[in-house]
């Protein structure tokens, strides 16, 4: 009975009615944004700038479970994880699309609860949603959603300007997001052997925000900007520091040292990958979805770092030839391994 | 024992290595593609020129049966319908992002047909593909393509522009598409049935090629401004004729009449829609997937139009209180209804 009261909101509602419903109250804010949802293509006029484009997509069940994630985060998520993809080039994001696919499991209230979420990042990060598209899917829930961003000529920062005895720098803490996740897996499983036991979230806030809602990282780079710091390489930690580093290390064609003592790190995420019998190095090196920031500036630069808060030096880039290492804490090297997806 | 193996192809690929593979002979034409793939985010430079963005998203069962629709045929269509958004706004298509999310029923060389079928589309339209993301998925395929165009300053074409007395033209003609799923729906209910039947499509090439093969009519906006006809509106028909016209009166708060008499139509169409008992007008308003353009001009510009090959005047402009018509055959005006999309 209830299925089918969903099924008849988003019917009697139809495609148009529902763009409607949940764009009715969109205003653009960025001069940038000339023609919004509406027509067959979104106008953005970026005049002398460039333009920075970059787009994911997320699909129920491999990105996200919707047992633990509340709709509300995972739109606000979804729109942040693009957006720290043009604050990784050194850009400000402007302008989203988002698309979505959904099923008629979902109710009317449901994707409201998502568009919350979405319309709450576009509000907190100055972005203008100017487009999209909603269809129906077979199963489960699919968002993808591309930013748009703008920059400044020459001053856009790619992955392979890394120079020798560049300082390695990260913004933030690392693992964090991983440890959230392994976390909610955990009570995902008891409840579902058990379902009168209730979660066991407490003492564990901070790792839980970083997986369900996570930030980009605007406020650093408004920051190494403000400081007049030479960026010269950069990318953002989606898939763990060490697949990261490789690709700017790849790219620029150099080899790069780090060290384990240095890496910052949450002590929830120390004591939780304790609690879960994992060393707390390996969600650290790979555990992705942290979103923050892994550049290299030259070596000049480390008085001005130091001073920047929620900044750490890292490391150094070294010639292709030395190899990517990490210098664990007893001093030997390993070797770097990039992880990334391997989720087929 | 083929299935383990296709698992093992992308899994041994690894996301990384299947994007390489994928994108590795990408070449970027357009001066306004300035970094493709490889980095956070796309960089483009638009210079002086406005900046179009549209996105689609399309899900396997929803909007595509993989039973009778090769993969490259798909992944050029995927393409083509987002360009043809552009156009619709008197632009040109510059660049395509491509995420797509496979589930492990899907072998490389399936990936690698769809990936065919896309970058045709990118040769024959001179579109460069430039980003994207590639995911797995649980249960079947999704495709979400953005498209990004520029358009001269105070040429764009919005829907909103309409004015009493200006004509209605459609370009090509319509229901094809719609008459050719329909064929194909019934060949494959056919071999469900009996597999060892053959289907039968001999003589409905046309029809066929509009469903799985459609074009997005760049030569059509070449040949209007060539001729300097100043387009007031213009819109794409992806939902159906009626549908599309509806969204320009409704934006451009206009009536309209258009003649039942005067509506493209090709003899192929006709014939499937007699053949399955289907009123010919129905797929021809409602059938939708033509990818043709509807668009409204001055009425000065009526020889120019008529001596315009593909382009038929179907009716005209009028005053919101005089509705939105369709006069028939037999004279009698009918409201129009927009169908769109009723998937849920």
């Amino acid at each position: 009975m209830e299925k089918e009261n969903k099924i008849n909101e988003l019917s009697e509602l139809g495609e148009f009615g529902l763009i409607n419903h949940l764009t009715e109250k969109i205003k653009l804010n960025n001069s940038s944004s000339e023609y919004g949802i509406g027509d067959d293509a979104a106008v953005l006029y970026y005049g002398n700038k460039k333009t920075l484009i970059t787009t994911d997509l997320l699909i129920e069940g491999i990105h996200f479970n919707l047992i633990y994630t509340p709709l509300k985060h995972l739109g606000y998520k979804a729109v942040v994880v693009n957006l720290s993809d043009i604050y990784a080039m050194n850009g400000q994001p402007k302008q989203i699309t988002v698309s979505i696919a959904i099923s008629n499991k979902f109710s009317l209230k449901t994707i409201e609860e998502l568009y919350e979420g979405i319309n709450l990042a576009c509000k907190n990060y100055n972005v203008d949603l100017i487009g999209g598209d909603t269809s129906s899917s077979i199963t489960g829930l699919a968002i993808s959603i591309t930013a748009i961003g703008e920059a400044n000529k020459n001053e856009i920062v790619y992955r392979n300007g890394a120079k020798e005895n560049d300082l390695i720098c990260v913004s933030g803490d690392l693992g964090g997001a991983y440890m959230g996740l392994q976390l909610l897996e955990r009570e995902n499983k008891v409840f579902e052997a058990n379902p009168n036991e209730q979660p066991d979230l407490i003492g564990y806030e901070y790792i839980l925000e970083r997986q369900l809602k996570p930030e980009a990282k605007k406020n650093v780079i408004e920051e190494l900007n403000k400081a007049n710091i030479k960026i010269t390489s950069m990318i953002d930690i989606s898939d763990g520091l060490s697949s990261e580093i490789m690709h700017i290390c790849t790219q620029s064609k150099k080899g790069c040292k780090i060290f384990q003592d240095k890496l910052p790190v949450n002590n929830e995420t120390i004591r939780m990958a304790k609690e879960l019998n994992i060393e707390p190095i390996i969600p650290v090196l790979n555990g992705g979805e942290d979103y923050e920031l892994l550049f290299t500036v030259p070596l000049n630069y480390h008085d001005k770092i130091q001073n920047i808060n929620d900044i750490t030096i890292i490391g150094h880039i070294c010639k292709e030839e030395e190899n990517k290492l990490i210098i664990t804490n007893n001093g030997t090297g390993i070797e770097l391994i990039a992880q990334g997806w391997k989720s087929f």
